[in-house]
């Protein structure tokens, strides 16, 4: 089959290498408005072709939109404004309300499967893309009764056989949610140490190379581009600042026992803090 | 030369392991309160030989303390009060004030050597030891004027040549500063994302399996154990409730910025924290 990708980054690179490299997709187009990203794509081979968004939509059974979310919710209706019956579109965004909102009267709303691949680096661009991202990863598809079941059915398929993810279902709303606590969260906090340590130690080079792989490992998603994170956040807004008042509260808890200088009361803490060894690898 | 280690976990293992490697001891002799770190250090080859505290300082050209620091503060003037002139002691220990502090005017100070090798994981006990866990990372020894110039020199060839360090040296005060900034602060972060998350998050299997790389990075730290960290941040607890509080007003800015839905500034500060990517690996 023919599968297009909308977005040559690190998402939309990635897929296309696995779902190739898999069989799911005999052929790939790419679509991209950086002209550099489409001929870098077309050199490392992660696109057989790349044409325009409206070309590149007809030539394909299965359509996926990775893109920054602002992009999606742009291009979303346009790309469905194309579709006919026997195609399926697939979006990658991290968030989901604000997607399947903007869709929510089209026509051919029901060709539309809402997914969210549960993985990703720091980095971007076809450069950035790397085999086997998603293996072994959740992929959660969100609101799948409002897609036609052939639709939902070759999502599964693209999720499970192409990409080698387990396959979770949700509602827009809980994954939103859940997204802010898992992704979007860990984000904020690690471009706020960034901004904290940056701003702090202005001899940034003599003391960045103190940093032991603790730091490094927090401040990781630091790193991550501007032009993908900002929309996730102002999509995600609502959820996303009850996650951060949560977290506040968790940090000046933690800040106050270790300002009354309360041994008990921290060990605790951090006791129950550990509890996370039982749920991350 | 015969090494002493006090605190057979995953500093003191890692160091015994590398410093035997490297040729730099011939005989390392360990110490542990806990018999069972003994049998297993012993059984891992990590030390030749256990003995009592008193013994093992007896036996050995040059001491190591890895204990936690509210442990060093308690034993290193037991230690002092052991050794001789031509012997060293040197501490591994994460805060720098309060244990120079305590030895002060400690008739065998000069014979002691403050330092902190730049390097962990979060990981604990025997087990957890890891060789060249220390190589091409900061060893940063402090207050060195206060320490015998052969001293020094002993505890500088024993994190170069021994453990493959890079030494940098800085007054106690400057280090607890920076070590609160660059370790202690990203610690704090991780264990109230922990908590956030794990508050939340009731039905957490599911949930945790969602998981991407990101969450993992940023949530890694919160596995490292109390008894070492809890009393880390009480030594070190002004400049970490400095730090703590800097970092509160960069996520109250960052979290204004989203509720704003001011997508320009959040532009913005996103990409000051970009910045790190110049400065981390």
């Amino acid at each position: 089959m023919t599968v297009t990708v909308v977005g040559l980054g690190l998402i939309g690179g990635s897929v296309a290498r696995d779902l190739h490299r898999s069989g799911f997709a005999h052929s790939i187009v790419g679509v991209d408005s950086s002209r550099e990203n489409c001929t870098t794509a077309l050199e490392m081979g992660l696109v057989g072709s790349v044409a325009s968004l409206e070309e590149a939509v007809k030539a394909a059974e299965v359509v996926i939109l990775a893109v920054p979310v602002n992009v999606i919710v742009k291009i979303l209706p346009k790309v469905l404004d194309l579709t006919t019956p026997g195609q399926t579109v697939i979006d990658m965004g991290s968030t989901k309300q604000a997607i399947t909102e903007v869709v929510k009267q089209h026509p051919n709303r029901y060709r539309f499967v809402a997914a969210h691949p549960m993985a990703g680096t720091e980095r971007s661009g076809p450069t950035a893309a790397v085999e086997r991202l998603f293996e072994g990863r959740i992929a959660i598809l969100c609101d799948i009764a409002d897609s036609a079941p052939d639709a939902v059915a070759e999502a599964k398929r693209l999720f499970s056989t192409g990409l080698r993810m387990n396959i979770v279902t949700m509602g827009a709303a809980a994954h939103d949610i859940h997204a802010a606590y898992i992704s979007h969260l860990s984000h904020v906090i690690s471009y706020a140490l960034a901004l904290t340590t940056l701003d702090k130690e202005r001899d940034v080079n003599t003391l960045f190379s103190m940093a032991g792989g603790g730091f490094s490992s927090t401040a990781r998603l630091a790193k991550s581009d501007a032009t993908m994170w900002t929309p996730i956040f102002l999509q995600n807004r609502d959820h996303l600042l009850e996650a951060i008042a949560a977290y506040r509260q968790h940090l000046d808890n933690l800040a106050h026992a270790i300002e009354q200088g309360d041994e008990i009361k921290v060990n605790e803490l951090i006791g129950q803090a550990n509890r996370i060894r039982d749920l991350l690898p």
